[in-house]
């Protein structure tokens, strides 16, 4: 069965099972997420951050210390993710399909809104979603802008890029518009380096993807952020879906629509 | 000088010297907040509270422990709104006008969105707003419907209500969807009785409206709300805005605004 006509639990049963792949086009209509995992004593300035930083930080769900399931995963939020990174006082210490041995009760997990719920409407505004057509992974970059910080927490705004035909960015703003709560309109339209970025060829995280004649590259807020804040705090132990490898929720795209 | 042509912050010096009037259109274009104030010791379980329930929750700000200013309100959350109450182990201990002898450096302040915000541009689509046309405070009620706890946090969601013409009611549903973050669509449109409310003409805050013939009542989720929940876990100490008598922020009702 092709990915985009599974269901979320089977999608999720599938990478319990160990499949490891990225999962933009997986389960069309349904919400993925951002995972980002934290001890308790960090929970507070963590949700202070998100909400200070609401375009890459939109908060669909926290699973309150120990929990590891909840109304937008009827699973285990250990394994039914295809990779995760584990970080030990900031440092990238495993990247792991299952990370139920790192598991500790007095983690809060949080389940963060992601640029895919969109995608599926930029496709049927007849915008191209380039990484979906190539096959790969969204870049997403570190941008030199940072968040307004809360606490211990702060990093800088990390970005997804798509590039879009000029006479499509207004369709694809608007559209996006509509998902306030996975990210919404983009943060830029244009130069990158207005961004900090140097080179769109070398994306921080995912893959590169070819920009054509006449189209101009599009950065919406990127729910790797939180994960960028979180590592930059040095907690003991934090937990994050690997970028690109998302949490297939049982939630569809349609409930994060506004004003239809 | 007309209220509705005020600027917040002459809006607030004037409350902050003492005036107590319900700011229902005041400040035209400008966004009001409520505000809860509650210890630290239970910031973590209103947050997260809020975050489960959005829509009668959405928060603009948070004031972290102590802080009194912020981004919404260049001034003093202590003295700038015209009335406030103050809860002792959940009861009412006061309705006063200034809370600086209340104040304790262990308060977090949580400013959410307001129903106000919509109001302009529900006149503007031509949407009767009952409450400004008769000079009195929006009708509020306690439901029968619970919302998702959150640790210590619990309570009932609150509604506002506004009649509008059975023809206007589409409208009124569309212009509201647009500003999801002050409380968005009606929750509930027709018979009261479904929300568990017995009598319209008495609201358990404000003031009964008139409802004409060929009117529904309308109901949106009310910033009331986790009031009403912080209360019922009964801190040591709470401070909220008097129903009505709201924070007038330094933010524009635009900026709430998706998809116009």
């Amino acid at each position: 069965m092709n990915p985009r006509d599974l269901s979320p639990a089977d999608a999720r049963a599938r990478f319990r099972d160990g499949l490891v792949t990225p999962t933009a086009g997986w389960c069309d209509g349904w919400t993925q997420a951002n995972l980002i995992t934290v001890p308790a004593a960090l929970a507070w300035d963590f949700l202070l951050f998100t909400q200070r930083n609401p375009q890459p930080c939109p908060v669909l769900d926290v699973l309150d210390a120990g929990t590891v399931s909840g109304p937008l995963l009827d699973g285990d939020i250990r394994t039914d993710l295809p990779l995760y990174r584990v970080y030990v006082d900031g440092d990238l210490a495993a990247e792991t399909p299952d990370v139920t041995g790192w598991w500790r009760e007095d983690l809060v997990s949080f389940l963060i809104g992601c640029s895919f719920t969109f995608e599926r409407a930029l496709g049927e505004a007849g915008v191209p979603v380039r990484h979906v057509e190539e096959g790969v992974n969204v870049p997403m970059y570190r941008t030199s802008w940072r968040c307004r910080g809360a606490g211990a927490v702060g990093g800088p705004l990390v970005v997804s890029m798509r590039p879009v035909p000029a006479d499509q960015v207004a369709d694809a703003v608007r559209v996006t518009g509509r998902y306030p709560s996975v990210h919404g309109a983009p943060v830029h339209v244009g130069d990158p380096r207005e961004l900090g970025i140097a080179d769109l060829d070398a994306p921080d995280y995912g893959d590169a993807v070819t920009v054509r004649d006449g189209e101009v590259p599009v950065f919406w807020a990127c729910g790797v952020t939180p994960q960028a804040a979180v590592v930059e705090s040095r907690p003991s132990l934090a937990i994050a879906h690997a970028p690109g490898y998302m949490l297939v929720t049982d939630a569809r795209d349609d409930a994060y629509l506004v004003g239809a």
